[in-house]
Order: structure tokens, then sequence, then C-alpha cells
């Protein structure tokens, strides 16, 4: 029986959003405690925030580098087993790297890095080190998502044509940035952000999802990042038409300005026998679509889907999971991979489906070459990394 | 009180599925007999179409320069009041152009013509004789349509930034212009169906729905069309990145290789104030997306619908309306307007709301266009018609 | 071929909607010219009616005596072959007797009666006369309900077991018969409208859809009829257990005082071996829903329906058909089988799938039963016809 | 700052659906640790359950008494702080019973118990003891739904006039207890589930829900309960009619032979103003239906629902919270509670918000009345408990 693992986070305090998610995501399916954090540059701020949590008060740190070293001299089952990282953008690397160094695995949000060039790099200390890393790029976690793999993988769509991905929000329609919301302030700050904003956040989750589902990689690609509002120095909204392996092609198009939409993410694929059709906001739900015969909609927890889909739901049809059990997909997959590596032995397959550096490359990859094509008069701009 | 109005077809027999969908949108009100038709250019089947449609025999004609000198020579109120031309794109300028000159109103199928410069020249001969044109873009004959054009010419997204347009159909998803299918047949071929198939067909009613609803012109574009299915000389699906004027951006994509999808004409506008959604399988929903706020469903055929939405609508709320009676409110208002002009007065404003030779020209122009860029290495390419 | 007939109409003047549904749903095939009519009491108001709807003034009139009589007296093919009755129901029976009678086939709004004793009273005439009768229980008309019927005869379902049918409304949630309009204040008289409001307007529909869906009748029903609003003398909302034949139950409920609903009669129906579900506010779809397997969606218009459905459809499926449609399959059946009457022959089996004077004795001892089920202290009461 | 408590489980293996559940709400918020548990009446399979749950070995038990005695002699903050009953409805009882005189806390999973009297009694132990007991209905511990029970309060539907709860399943449509499934073994058994089935295990969700949104007590129903499935003693379906206080009226419906229905819970209310509408399958949405308006969609996490909505949310708008959220809710709620009333304060009134012993036994009355309302001829039956 493996051991339940020990959790550090850098970042995440109460106030963001995404680091109560990987908290919750972590803890969901018992198999690892929150053992250590640094949860704020200010020292008190990151002891409150601590011992809210129920940490140990000389579990908490003030900085990354403190609590590395730290933890590191802990004996193993006592020290943290993996580090997430929950910070902005321009700051994942360093601390990626110097935990990987260290010896620690990662779990690091996404995008990966503040530039391609950080993610060619960091894909470099990860392979050298052989340590595990997850992305978490969560919404590849749905169990109807593997479905939809699943489904294009045994060939029930044939040969794919058509791909339309699609992420529209609203939550950056005005000048958020300018309210002291601490969030869009530094999604929208080049010097935090990276090069892009919307297709950063978000427009990489629709990138991933694309190439997850198909298991086509973007060739090349058009893309028109606009800033609808004022003064913003980063995109807010973006279409992009799209060359993938095999002669599919295909429209992105994710946007922060769509007045009125929530979290919109979804797909529609379409091979030469079949469609499929999926929506982050009704997840429970995969539509598909054959020729000639009446639609299906397969849903989640049922008998009849994959062994993919099924070892990534914990219910059966009808009671809804949602974002935190996706995510939480991820954490359990990465957690049983590095129990099992942690005791010497390989993981089980299954196990090892959780995106990983190469996935945070593909990213960042992406950002780059969109801001690139957005920027020339060229129709065409080949994907920075193939 | 106005008579009613007779009226004459070219096309449309009854294997025709376009053709009984013009004659039951003109029969719809009452305010119209079909009076006379050629059916086909074979003699007998010609005539035993026109008796199935309890047409007498010396009213169905062989060739379509026959009806118009024949009908020409009967009494006004005896003789056809208009013709609906409902035959393959090449053939339409001819008929069109010979109906206006000898004195006839004419509702013609879209696309308008074969080329761009057909288009031109048809807008000319409308202009000089001054007659009434009508083209049967239907999808923005639906009450909600009607209704989202409304929101936004009265300000309730404010200015718009951002439009989704989309028509995923799936039935050329196979080479079903080998199978014997006449309809698939003419529409795949460029002697018939101009410079595109998909775009011609559905990409223009996409385009129409746009500028319609939006009240914005498209300025330039990126397109980007494909012949998936072997052996297929038009494009069977295209992707399109649009500017529109006032700064507005957009996507428009069109497909007949959408496996599984029938006939998904879908539009999405975001301002900077709220957005709006419809969908053609669903007319009878309009979705307006404020921030902050709940998104509302508007119903046709309630009472807080505009003026304009509620004259295009026969029923109250909960009673669909469908496709039949989207088309017929061309028929209706174009007929209001004739009956208006027969007696020598102005149509009412709001009679006077269908598509007419200038949408054609867009349409046209919208298809050369696209076919232009889709073979270009630049990026934008402005539209040929502005 | 068979010569275009010609329709008599008692009632429906251009302020009633149902009136205009009647003339659109017959006009709409082509197969049929309204010919004559009483549109109101008033002399001048019948003629002002009539002349908007295009008749010469000597085919209109004021009572349905003079209308029946001189219509008699003029020669086949120029006389009306069947007459329309859209009044209130207190004066469907005598305008029916009268009609049939005199030899006239009849198109009756529902319910078809004012009292079960003139329901049974009708269908002897009927039978005495041997004439078309048909009642517009519209909603059967719909082909996806067809298609229903269909897939439980054909033993989809396996052995039914349990049946929910609801129509709720919410149009008079307030007391509107007091402010002026027509036709809530004949509903909720009980010298107009019968024995009950709510359940014989609405509730007769969900009892035809369920006996028409299922094939099994009702044999016995517990009632709660309840009038809310205060002052009104007729239910508004009623709910019902339901048993039917061979063992099968269900819930029946419908009301018009559900506030915000606009007019959503649904059904479901579950058998041993899969269910089913309609929706008449989205009718274009049918969810077929397998155990262990994913659930279908069946959309009218397609090549895999039933060829009950695809017969009363006109449109390739994504094409929206809605009310008027539906009620046109009424008309059109009862058309084409008064055709064949006509001359002599039988009418095709698929011609005489429309309600008929038996549907409408059903209606009426639904209406019957559950009113004194309602005010019984007993359980379950028989329904009185059966 | 509080401290994390401890939570015993009797019940709940890993084959337990609902163990797992109760597992992860738990965990979910990160304010309790798993501490101890009887996984099983075997003792070696009641260890092997603790030790993959990795519980020390000392801390897992064989039998309940076992479990409340030797954690009752562990100092406080190292014993188990409450415990969560999740075993057949016949075992609740004694178990909770021993657990509350002991001095522990309890969370129990519903029906209550096996009998109404039981629950009388249990109420008075509770009373007695004066310690917190949980119910989970975990359905009313959706974000959406407390934000439907804040509508009504606050007016948004005025008087309530009409309720529509049904909850349609299709998991029993055949003889599931015959092929080795544990838990519908148990509830169809007579000896282990109580009076009913379905009614106990699915309708008394339905009529919680119904109680808590509207905040109205049902007064008197007329019920139809059934048994499909051949062999089977206990009810698989039923239908109710309602009254409820202040003259609202309703119906409710559950069922387990609802071929190829999931887990349909469903809620519609009416009043004099408004309508709502909430379904289970997509928790996220709650339709607000005014008069004369446009139907709202009001959404989870968005800035406008109530704090009442607010408080029982985790995630922004757009990003799905489920089943296991809203499961958790009880928990967090109730251990909030704890928390406090460990430190001897009085828990904060938001934090109150989870169904109690109160619940329990209107459900239990909700049982017995329904079956005896079912076998009784006549119509109506008074609540066993008001």
């Amino acid at each position: 029986m493996h051991r339940k693992l020990n959790m550090g986070m850098i970042g995440g305090g109460r106030d963001s959003f995404i680091g109560s998610v990987h908290r919750m995501a972590a803890a969901l399916d018992g198999h690892c405690n929150l053992a250590c954090g640094v949860f704020s540059a200010t020292p008190e701020r990151s002891r409150a925030e601590g011992a809210a949590l129920h940490l140990p008060p000389e579990r908490v740190y003030v900085t990354f580098e403190e609590m590395i070293r730290a933890e590191n001299q802990l004996p193993p089952g006592e020290r943290m087993d993996f580090v997430s990282i929950v910070v902005p953008n321009h700051l994942h690397f360093n601390i990626a790297r110097l935990a990987l160094e260290t010896g620690f695995a990662v779990v690091c949000d996404k995008p990966m890095t503040y530039s391609l060039e950080e993610a060619h790099q960091l894909e470099a200390i990860v392979a050298k080190t052989g340590l595990l890393f997850a992305l978490t790029h969560n919404y590849t976690g749905y169990p109807l998502v593997k479905e939809a793999r699943d489904m294009v993988r045994s060939g029930k769509l044939g040969a794919i044509r058509k791909l339309v991905v699609e992420y529209p929000q609203g939550n950056l329609a005005t000048r958020l940035e300018s309210t002291g919301n601490k969030r869009a302030a530094w999604r929208t700050d080049p010097k935090r952000s990276g090069a892009a904003n919307c297709m950063a956040d978000i427009g990489t989750h629709a990138e991933n999802l694309a190439e997850y589902v198909t298991g086509l990689k973007i060739t090349e690609l058009c893309a028109d990042l606009t800033s609808f509002v004022e003064g913003r120095l980063l995109d807010d909204d973006g279409s992009v038409l799209l060359r993938l392996e095999k002669g599919a092609r295909g429209i992105l198009h994710a946007s922060k300005i769509s007045a009125g939409e929530d979290n919109g993410l979804r797909i529609r694929v379409y091979g030469e026998k079949a469609g499929l059709e999926w929506e982050q906001q009704q997840p429970n739900i995969l539509m598909y679509k054959g020729m000639s015969r009446p639609t299906e909609i397969h849903r989640a927890g049922t008998g009849y889907v994959s062994d993919l889909a099924r070892f990534n739901a914990r219910l059966p049809a009808g009671h809804p999971e949602g974002f935190i059990e996706a995510f939480a997909n991820i954490y359990r997959n990465f957690i049983l991979s590095l129990q099992a590596r942690l005791e010497g032995q390989d993981p089980e397959p299954e196990h090892t489906d959780f995106p990983t550096v190469r996935d945070g490359v593909r990213g960042m990859a992406f950002i780059a070459t969109v801001v690139e094509s957005s920027q020339s008069d060229r129709k065409w701009t080949k994907m920075k990394e193939y």
C-alpha cells in the first residue's frame, strides 16, 4: 500500500482562486496532504495563510528557495514529495528549475513559462533530472474529454478533417486590471504574463484540448489578435486559422471580451465518418454525431464509456462531476505515478495520463507563433516547435 | 383592400426541396396564388408538375422566355405579378434580366448570380427598371434575427467588437454528387454553381446574417477554403477571419463536411456592453448576454420584443415558428410592397424589410473575395465590393 | 389529379389567433382554397373580414345556417367541400350537426363539444352520415409525435409502464378575463367553455397526446383541480394520477397559472426496454433513451425515421418545422382523404391519420371524469367512456 | 484558528459508491481528516479497507460499538470528533443512538432510520444530548438550490401556488437485485430498507428539496406506488399529489424504472409573480421565469446571487461544481458549526445551513404517509408528522 504523499505549495493564498483549486484537487482523493508552503512574499501574510490551512508554523516559508532548501533537509516521508507552483507566469521557471534540480517532482500551473526559450530549457532540465513534471491543463482531465480522445483514437470518427475549438470569456470586457483586481493586473502585464494575455491564459487551453483530443499537432497557423479595451497592452481576443497534421484544418478562437460569456471552452471535431462535440460548461455530456443516424449523448459515469474515461470518473452517470474533479484527475494520476516512482516501480500506463513538460512546450510555442503571425502580413506561420 | 397577387415560377418541380418551400412560403399568408410556371425543360414533365400543382394547362410553360412573353400579353390582374426564380445559379441572371426588362418584379434564390460581374449588371438593371427584387436569404426572415438586429441598432450591445458566425452541415461529407443527387451535382459543378460551392450556398447565408444583424459591412478577410472529398472541384469547407467596419472583428466558418451536423447556422455578437446568440435550429429563442447579470432568453411571439420582430411573427410565444414561416416573411413583405407599388403607393417601411439586389451583390462579392483570398499568400484581401 | 378543395369557415376573424392558424394550415400545401365564411355575427364585421381575406362578398355570410344552406345550393366544385368550425365550445355541436346533416365534411376545433352528452350525439351523427370529421388536436400532427407513436407500436420501448405528460402555461396567472381579453373570457366562463377551463383547453391536448403516443387508453384517474385566481369559476390548474390499459400508470398535469411558462406540452414514456421524451417547444427533436447505452436524439426530416414520420414532414433535418406545419398535417391528411372520398375512392391508410370524432369523445369523457374525480373523496374514478 | 477535525466512519468501504462520496466531501475543504473507521463486519476486510485509506491499523475497527468505545477513550484532539454513518437504513438508529449517547456528533445518510418511530426517538435523543446531527440530503447543498430558496423567501415569486418535483431514474428497470448488486439488494429488501424502496431512497430527496426550496410543509397527499418489476416486494415507482401549507398544491413523482434516465431530480415552483426551475443534472443553472419578460438564466458563482448561494460555491461562474461539492457543503457547514461548538462558541448562522434530525423526521413521515395513502381508497391522507 502506498503512503500518502506530502505536497508543498508556492503561491496560492486564500484570495487566489486557483490556489484553492489546487488544494481541493490534491485533497479530493485522500492520497496527499498539504505539508508546507510559501503563500506570500510578506512573512506575516504567509504565516497567517499557513495557519488557516492548518499547517504547523515551521513548515510555512517566505521564499521558495528557503522552502526547497529546508524541506530537502527533512527525512523522506516527512519532507514534501512534490511542489505545486501557483504563481504568475514569469516566476514559474526559476522555481521549477530549483525544485527539479534539488530533486523534487513538480506540478506547475499553465502557461508553463514566461517565454518559449524558458520552456525549452525547462524541458531539458526535466529530461536531465528524470523527475515527474505535471502541467495543470485541467480541461483535458474531464472524463469525457478522455472519451473524445478515445473515440478519435479508436477510429470512430474516421480520418479527422475539421476542428473547431473556442474559448469565449467576458471577464475582461472592461478594464478590470485598473480596478485593483490582482489576477487581471498580472495577466495583462507583459512583464509578468509574457507575450500574450488571452492567448496565453486560455488560448493555450484550447490548443492543448485540440491536440489532446485529435492526437494531431498544429503545423501552421494564421492569427488575428486584438486588444479591444483601450490602454491594454496585450491581446484580449484572438482568432486563428489552423492547419494540422494529416491535412486536417481548424479554427481556434479565444476571447476575454465576449461580454456575457463565462467560461465557454468548447470543441467540435469532424472526421470522415462522424463528428463529436464537448463543452466545458456541460462537461458530463459528449455528443457523438454519426452520419444518417441519430446523434448520441454519451454520458460520463456510464458502463459504455472507454476504460480511459471510466478511470477518470468517480461517480455513476447523473451525478455531475465538475471542474475540481477534472483538476483532481491530474493530481491523482500524477500522485499515483509519483508513488510508484518513489517505490522504484514504473507507473501504470493509465496513471501517466496527465499533461507534461511536453504539453508546456507546445503551449509556449503556440503563444510565440500566434503573436508572430498576428504581426505578420504573411498568411501562414509555421508552428515554432514541431 | 389589395387584391391577391399572381405568382409565376421558373424551376422548382416537386423533386426540388426549395421549389416547394417557395410555394408554401408564398401561400402561407393567403396574399398570393400560384398562377403559372415552368417546372422542367421537358414539356411533358413541366405539364405534369403544373397539373399536380392545380395549374390550368395553358399557364404551364416550357421555357422562361415563352412564359415571360405569354404572361406579359395577359391583362393585368390575370397575368403573373411577379416571377420566382428557383433554378441553379448559372441560370439566374438571364431569367431575372428578361423578367425585369419585360416589367416583372422578381423573387430570386441565392446566391444571386453566377459571378460578381453578373451581380453588378443585375443591380444596374434593377435600378434602371425601378422594379422590386427580393433575394431569398431566408434566415434573416426569422423574427428573432430581426430582434437581434434591433438589439444592436438600439444600442443594447454597445459598440460591436466581435462576431462569430458559423454554418456547419454534413450533407456533403461523402461524394453525394456521384450518387445521382441532382442538387449536390450542380452545387459542386463550377459550370453551374460558380466560383464556390460551400461558400456560395451557405457561406453567403452566414455573411448575409452577419451584416444584417450587426449593420456592419465586412471590409477585408482572410480565407482558407478546402475541398476535403476527393475529386470534388469546389470547396466543401471554409474558415474566414473577418474585419468589419468600425474596428469590429470576426470569424465566419461554413462547412458541408461536418459529419453529423444538419443545418447549424449560428451567430454570436459581442459588444462593449453585452452579447447575443441565435441559432437557426432553435429559432424561437434569442439569448441576450449582459455583463454581471443573468443571461436572458428572449422568445419570439412575446409582448416584449421589438415592433420589427413582432411584425414578422404569426403566433404567440411557445408556438414554434420555423423555416417556412421565416421564408414566408420575405414573400409576405415583398408582396405587401408590391401590392402598394401596383396601386401607385409607397410601401410601408416595415414591408420593405426583405433582402434585395444589394444583398445579392454583397453575397457575390463575398464569394469572389474568399476565393481570391484562399488562393493568396497575403493575409488580408479587401472585400471586392465595399 | 385531384382538384383543389373549397373550404368554408365559421368563426376565426382576424383577431382570433386560432382562426388564422386554421387558414395558414389549410393553405400551406396548396390543396385547398378558402371559399366562404362567417367571420362575425355582426354583418359589417363579417363582410370586412371576408374582404380582407380576398373573398367575394357573396360568399361571406352572417349566420352558419345561412352559409350551409346557401353553399349547399351551389354546384359541386364551386360550393364549399368542407367547413371548419372555429368558435367557442358551446357553439360547436349545433354547427357540426347541421353541416353533417346537410352533407358537409367537418373540421372542428377542440374540445369537441360543450358536454360529453353532445359528444356522444355527435359521434352518432358522424356514424349515421358517414362523412369525414377531423378534430384539430394539432399536437399529434408533429412528425416526431408520430415517430414516438411508431416507436411504441414497433416495440422499441417494450411494454409501457409509466407515462408523464404535462402542459404548463402561465397565461392565466393573472385575471386576464377581466381585462377585455375575449379568449380568456369565454374559456373561463362555464356557460361557454363547459365543465372545465384548463383541463378542457389544454388538459385534453395532453390526454390526446398520451393516448396517441402510447396506444393505451386511460381507464381510471384521480384528479385535483384548482382555481387559484380569485373569482375564477373554472379550474386554472390540475394534476391527475392516471391508470391506463395493460397496467400502465401515469401522471398528467396541466396549468394556466405556471407563471413564466409559454406552452410547455411535454411527454415522457417509459417501457420495459427504453424511454422516450418529446417537447412541443423543441418539436424537431425526439429523445430515445435506451438502457445502458447513449441516449439518441432523433431528428425530424432525417432518413432514419419511420414512414409515418416522414410522410408528415416537409423539410429535411435542420430546417425547423413548427406549430403551423403540424396543424397543416391534420388539414392535409383530411383533405387527401376527402379528395379520395369525393371521387368515390378509399383514402390511403396514411392519409387517415388525423384525430376524429372518436378522439373528441375521449376528450369530453376526460373532462367529465376529471371534474367528477376532483369533487370526489374516492381515490379512483373510472373514465366515463371506455 | 480552528483545528482540523477527526472523522470516523461506519460503513462505506471502497465498493460503496456513497462511502467514497462521504470521504471526498469531507476532505474537499481541508478542515477534516479521516481518523478511524469500521468498513466491514469482516475483520480482514475492514483492515484492508482502512489501510487503503492510509489509516493506522489501531484506528480500524470491526464493530461500531468497539469503535465508539475505543475512540471515546482517546484524548480530545486525537479521538474522532464526529462519526459518519454510511450503512443500510435498518442499522442507522442503533449506531446513531450509541454515538450520540457517548457524546459524538453524527453525520447520517438518508433516509434517517428504518421507521418513523425510530425517527421520533432519534429526534428526542438529539434534543436530549444537544449534539450536532447532520443528515446528508445532499441535493439541497447545491448553491443554486439555496438561491432558489432565497428567491422564494425574498418574495421574488410571490405567494407559492404550484410545485412540481420529480426524480426519475432507470437503474432498477430490470431486476438488478437478483444479479448480486448489493445496493439494489438491500434497497429492495423490506427488512433492511424499511417500508419503501423508491420513495425512501429518492422520494425523500424530492420531498426534502420541495420543502427546503418553498419553505412550505406538505400537509396531505394522495399516493400511487407501484412495483413494476416482477417479484419485487417494495415500490419502484410512485406518483403523489400534494397539498402544502398556505394553499399550495403540487406533484411529486419518483421512479427507478424510468428506463434511460440517470438521476433526473428536478424542481419547478410557480408563484403569483414568477416561476423557477432547477435540475440536478445541470446544477449550475437556475431558471427564473418572470411574467411578460425574458426568462433569466441565473448561474452559480456569479456576483448577483444571494449571500447564501455565494457562501456555498467555491468557484466563479463557468467552472462547474457538481455532486461532490454540494455534498461537501453539508460537511463543511457541519464541521464549521462543530468547530465552533467544540470551542464553546455559537456557530455562525450561515454555517448551520445543513439538514438535521428534523429533516430526517419529515422524510420518515413522508415515507410512512405515502405508503399508507397508496394502500388507501381515500383520496387524501394527512402527513403523519406535521
